[in-house]
This record gives structure tokens, C-alpha cells and sequence, in this order.
């Protein structure tokens, strides 16, 4: 982090915690309910400056981080909910210089925290059969300014993945059956597979189709949020929260011959 | 992630789910209730292999993931678990090149998520006030080969953080009266800090805290994870699972003048 | 249960999961989009019959159980979920020949509940402050046919109880500081309170004042529902659910001198 | 609620929280690691008495609730948590009068909620296939004083359930594929059931079974019972906590010709 803003930076302009915008910071001005902004006049200012509007109103101007650009992604689909695409991570055991498999791409929110992992000298190969959602996500993450991960156009259940050496790969696909087989071309022995599985049936059929295709230490786990209300005097969890969105199971690959 | 074992490599020993070691490959034996390893025939196989003891037992010999290695921690204290672990970058907006600031350091599992967070050319800077922690902490990186952290021995709440300047700060400290405000004293405009909280009292005093250092965007969240059984034609939430371990807060940091 | 609709019944007229309408037979015919319908037609029609408007469509005609009723009473706050109500009855031991007080009635839901539970021979004594309020849950439980309930218009934290003795109490109430001293008038030794909290800082309070007014034995939980999504193939647990309500404390009032 | 002990009654004996005793009062002295007490010496004393032992203890002398008795209940098996009797009653609309069919019995827990449901005019006719589990149900149930459940050695897999007529049923079983149907010759047209489903796989079975047996308005959810840790300011959920002990899915039975 750089600690000021430069021309052609991404902003998040925050009024309060409803009313926000990213914008980049070019010389096309910024209109709101609450005024114009010119927001060349960010230029060197640190993240985090209050800006005034032409009508006297102030916003705040908030460098964006990964979780921000979320709420700003466009959608081709429900986006992972960020509960689950932390911990993908850490069960992948993604880390510099890894090479990390995926499919599909979505929107491309999993893909940033990939990338994020695996740092500059690692790369993630990303696969989507929608060539709309390909696009999308090759536009959100442009935003951000990623360049270690690669956007493959393919079917992975009929066409499989792109040649190459996997360190793990993480699948949220609707169906496996033929996806299962072809994970087996790419991954190390010893390589790390997470799947998201959203229903009870999913759950089992995807356990057979990894034990049937080498893979072990086969586990799965269900990660809950509860959003915590902090309202003076009457702090509490919320009211309303996500019930489910679906379970994350792990498996390593061990295609060894006794 | 190079795919065969060498010498002075840690591995991984696997019997069944329970039964596992951790060993470094020397010219020392390794011996278990199955028999008697030499552990360098490991040097040149694949990660993965079934390696064969004196008395014809086999065991997997298996390359150690971050998790695994948090299994075989020296524990000074309670191990943050993975799944606030797995948020807190995430919530940190932890990437590649980052200073991020902790305390304390605890037996260092979350020192070591961090340090791949930030990546060879990020920095993790970890405060604890008690040396034997410390010194676990150190020796349990070391074996992960970890080099960007810095192990700072002092108590934050009288002396502060060592100087210099943060992108992002984790605190999981018993009181946090008196460290609050050194934290304004490092971290950057518009950066990010999480405390990890484990009972209600403690979120309205953090909360007020916070409030009064300007700190902005205060909110908190608790994440619970329910592992499944996977028992043939039972599958299942587990009976025992873990209720509560602590709250995540989050905020960001903005002492601008109106 | 009768087995038979009869004059003057209650009937829940269902269409399907969403469109229910909850009439009394009469001679006044019931309307609605899937046109019109004698009720008096169901007279010694079996629950569960399934009668025909008289544009060709179909109604199932079901006997209303209690959970029915809580869908169609008249609300003058928020109605207590089902899951907690369930719970309380137990919490108190309420059983049949009890006297339980309660307060504030609300819109009656759980007063309804508590009148079952003690049966012919007990008596649940409801105080209620809002008038209004209090003529809502007469009207709601009127139709249910309820006559063990004594409803009381009275403020409990400046006038304390209906004088009497109670086997069990439960309350749902903003502030409980001058209540509590008055359940010591009518409680029995070894008598039950259960108290409904909605917040983190309400949970400390209510402890502490159940703890220096000679309650002993204190706990709190909390239940959380989870609905199950069962469409064909896709078994989950549902998408939205309710994160909180309220967490329970019991007690017993134990006021004996050493 | 009598309010006062008689000779024959039974009592719990509390020193602390873990340390618990259930007696009955006889004039058989009662022995623990605190000294000698005559339990006699407790009629006409007020529940919650604290009495003496020999060695000048005190033992707090309260009346068992319920929850209380489930603690003392000898097991055949698992016993139903609370969280889940509780809420089966609402389920089935249990209500004073009613005639409520249980299969299996278990040890009884439920047995004597459901009995409390119905009251004295009501009937619960509980189905258990294992001699030496109904032994102890009846066992347990002698001591609350219940009689108005009829206990029925039968496997209701093979031979269905007694003849009669139910307002609500409410099973318990690991396989319900031959009894389903045979619950269909005792259920009243709009009659309410309810099962207890522990496994994923089960639930999609139930659903379907239920499905081709003329149930309608099928239903699961499951309840997660989270205790609350009330250490002084320290108040927080408990660490540990039970993770799943089953769904529960309701129906209604609608047999009716179009």
C-alpha cells in the first residue's frame, strides 16, 4: 500500500455504510446525491481523505480492499461468500509460487484471493464454460490489477484441463461425475483438491467419485457466519443471516501402486 | 512445491487418521509400533509414496500442508483455530508486499498464515511479552523454513509496537485498554485492524476502544464450523463440535481532520 | 381432536404453502382468486377434505393446529418463534395443575402454549401494560377456545403481580430491574423462572439480579432453528434463516436462610 | 406443585452443580462422600430446604423438575435432547385430550413429555421392540407418576402399531420404510407426524416415504442447542457444544379421494 492516491487509482467513495462507489480517478468528475467531485483532487492525498462535495458535503475517500472490490464486482452468478473463499486457501495450502487450478471462474472473487496466495511468482489457471462470465471476470479482475492468473475458455467436463502440473485444484461445478477423472492428469501426487458442494446428495456422490479416483483423507466441513450487531446497548448477533451457502470438502491425491 | 522428497525435509508419516508423525528425513531411524523406517530411502520419492518398515507395514509418507504442521505445533497456548485463522487475512486485506503487525504471537500458527499472506517481499512483525512462547513460536516457523517474520519480545500494553509503519494489525491480547492507542501510532491512514474477541464483555469495551481512537467501519462477526461425518450411508454433521472459540472485529483506521 | 368440521369451526382453507386462509363456518361464504366457496358445506366433512370452489378449483379444509393459529393472530409486537416457545414449558416444568405467570402477554402466542401445557385443572395469569396489546391476544385466543387464562392489565415493573402463588414464571420484558423483586412475592421456594434476553449486555443484568435475589441454579442457552430445504435432488439446509432471537435463562428461587 | 416434601416422594440432593443425588424419602439413610443424612427428616420441609449432614454439610433438598429426571433416567439408549422433545409436541399439536402414538419408546424421555401433553384425559400408546429398553421406560416413568401411556412390546416394522386411532404419531426408528405405511391404519385424516432423522440420507427417504403415503406439507428442521457460558465477565457461548443430533420433519396425513 502505497498510503496516496495517484492518478487512475481506484477510489471507494463512502457517504456512509450504505451509500458507497468505486471509482477510478480520471478527469471525468464524480455526481452523486450528495454533489460533484472532482476526483483529480485526490491526487496525492492520502487514503482515507475527506473530500468535499460542490455542495458542501463531505465523503470519504478509502483506498478499496479485496472485500470492497466484492461489493463491486459484476455478477455472472451467486459470488462465494467470504467465509468459504478464506478458508479454500488454507485447505488448498496455496503459497507462493504455487500453481492452483480452478473451475469455474465466476465472477472471479475466489480467483483474487488465489492469486493472492500464490503471489508474484506463482500463477492460478482458471477455467469457465461461459464465455460471458469469462469475460466478466477478466474485467473485475483487471480492476485490480492481477496479473499471475490465466483464463482458460473450456468445458472441464468434456475437455478437461489445461496441460500442466497442479499443485491443488478447487472445483464449485454443479456436476463432477466427469470432471473427477480429468483432475487426476493434472494434480501431484500429494496435491490438494477442495470442492464446494452445496447439497446433502452432492455430498456423497462427490465422496465416492474422489475415493474411487485415488483420492484420501477425505473430510468436509460447513462454515457458518453470524454477523454480530453492534448497536449501543444492545449488542447482539443479527437478526437475519445466511443459512447456507455449502460445504467445503478436502481430499489429497495419492495414485500410488502398493 | 518440488514433488519428491530430499534430505532434511520434514514428511509427514501416516498410518490411518489418527495415527501420524512428523519427522525430518536424516540418517536418523524412524520408529513407531508398525516397525522401523530408514527415513532417507525417502530421498528422490515422490510426495506420497507407501514406504514399507522392517516388519512389512506401510505407511504414506506424506509432504506436511500448513494445517498438518499446526497438528505438530509446540503450543504455548491455545492454537487460534482454522477457520478464524483462514478470515483474518482476508479481513486484514493482507497481500503480497504488506507490513502486517501482530501481538501476540502465541505459538505462531497465525504468524504463519500471515507470513504467506504477505509473501517474500511482505514483512509480519509479531509482539509477545512471554519468552517461552516466543521462542516456540520461533522454533516451530523455523521448521516451515519461514523468513519474513520478525519476532519483537515485549509487552505492547506499556511499551507499544516497534516502530515503524503498518499496513494492517491483528491483536489477540487479554486487554487492550492500554494498546489501542499505540496502534495508532504504526498503522497507516485507512488501515485495517482485526481483533479477535471470545466473550460479549470484551466486544462493547473493543468496540468502544476502537470508537474512540478513530477507528471507522467497526464491525464484528463470529464464524462456526461444523464438521461432517462421512460414514457410509450416515453421512452427518459430527456429534461434538467445537461452540465457541471468539468474535472477529474489524475496522479501519481514519485520523483525518474535518 | 373430533375427526369432523362442525358449525362454528375454525378451517384453514389451503391452496398450497403460501395462499392459507384461516375462516370460521358460517353461513357467510368465503371469496377468494380461485373463486367461491360454501362453508357450510364442510359441516361432518371429515379434516383434511378437499372441497371445490365454484369455479373447479380445489381447497384442502384443515383442522388448525396451534402452529396454524400463531400464522394467522393478530400481532401487537413481534410473536415469539416457535423454537423458543416450544422450549419454556420444559424450562419451567410446566405440567398439568400449574400455576405460571407471565408478563408481558404480547400477542398471546406463548400464553397459548403454557395454557396446554397446564392443562384444565392449572392457570396461566398473563400481565400485560399496552392495552391494546392485551385486547389482541384476548381476541387471538378466544378463537382458539382457551379458558385457563387470566389476563391482567397491569405494568409489573411499578405494581408488581396479581397477588398469588405461582409454580413458575416466565418473562419477556425490556427491563427488568423492578420486576424481578416482586417474582419474590409469588414464586414458590424451588419455583422455576425463565427470562426471554435479546442482547449480550441484557444476559449480564439479568444474571446478576436473578443471583442477589435468592436465585440459585442459573443457566442460559440458546436455540438456533435451521429449515431444511427439501426440493427433489437438492436436499440443503435452507438459504436465509433467522440468526437470532433470543437466548433463555432459567432459574430457581431457592430464598432459604442458612 | 404441593410445595412441601412427604414421605415417599423423591428428592435431588444438589451439594454443587455436578455433585447431584436423586433419593426417594424413606427411612433408609442416605450416604455420600459429605456425610450421613436422614432423609425422613425432609417431610413437611419446603422444597429447596438445605439440610445437614453428620459431618455438618449442607445439601440443597429440591423437588425434580422434568430436565431434572432425564439426568437420573436409566438408558436403553441414547436419550432425545431437550432441544428436540421440545419442540416434538408443537409438532404434533399435542394438546390435552389428545392420543398420541410413539414408536420406539426409548428410555422414556419423550414418553413423559408427550404424556404431560396430553394430560389426564389424553393417551400416549408408545411402541419399543427391545424387551429391556421398555423395562426401563416403564422403570423410569413409575417414578414421575405418569399413567397415562401404554406401554406396547411390538416391532412396528413387522406388525404395525396397536389398533386405535391417532391424533399425531411421532417415530423414532432407523429404518421407516415398513412402517410408514402402516401408520396410514391408525392416523386420523389430517393427523400430524413427526420423525426423528439423524443422517442426510435418511432425510431423502423419509421425504419420499412420506411423499408416496399421502403425507402432505412436508417439513424438516433441525435445532442447535448453544449454551452460554455465564462466568463472571466472561460471559460467552460454551466451547464445547453438541454438534447434530437429528432433523425433525413434520407432515400431516391427507388420505383423501379427489
Amino acid at each position: 500500500m502505497r498510503g496516496y492516491f495517484q492518478k487512475d487509482d481506484y477510489v471507494l467513495l463512502v457517504y456512509d455504510d450504505r451509500r458507497k462507489w468505486m471509482r477510478q480517478i480520471t478527469d471525468k468528475p464524480f455526481h452523486c446525491n450528495y454533489g460533484i467531485i472532482n476526483l483529480e483532487e485526490l491526487i496525492d492525498k492520502p487514503y482515507g481523505y475527506k473530500i468535499q462535495t460542490n455542495t458542501g458535503k463531505y465523503l470519504l475517500a478509502v483506498y478499496p480492499t479485496l472485500m470492497d472490490w466484492f461489493d463491486f464486482f459484476e455478477h455472472s452468478s451467486q459470488i462465494i461468500y467470504t467465509k468459504d473463499a478464506a478458508m479454500i486457501p488454507l485447505l488448498l495450502d496455496a503459497k507462493p509460487g504455487d500453481i492452483v487450478y480452478e473451475a469455474g471462474t465466476g465472477s472471479g472473487a475466489l480467483t483474487a484471493i488465489l492469486s493472492r496466495s500464490v503471489g508474484t511468482n506463482g500463477r492460478v489457471i482458471t477455467h469457465e464454460i461461459r464465455e460471458h462470465a469469462q469475460k466478466t471476470a477478466i474485467k473485475n479482475l483487471k480492476k485490480l490489477g492481477i496479473n499471475n492468473v490465466e483464463f482458460i475458455l473450456q468445458d472441464v467436463a468434456t475437455k478437461g484441463f489445461k496441460p500442466g502440473t497442479a499443485d491443488s485444484i478447487f472445483l464449485d461445478l454443479g456436476d463432477l461425475e466427469d470432471v473427477i477423472p480429468y483432475t487426476c492428469q493434472i494434480l501431484k501426487q500429494g496435491g490438494k483438491i477442495v470442492l464446494f458442494i452445496p447439497t446433502f446428495q452432492q455430498l456423497e456422490k462427490s465422496y465416492k467419485l474422489l475415493a474411487s479416483n485415488n483420492y484420501r483423507g477425505i473430510y468436509a466441513l460447513e462454515l457458518i457466519e453470524r454477523g454480530i450487531q453492534l448497536k449501543q446497548g444492545a449488542f447482539r448477533p443479527a437478526t437475519r443471516m445466511i443459512g447456507h451457502t455449502g460445504f467445503l470438502m478436502h481430499a489429497r491425491y495419492y495414485p500410488f501402486k502398493d
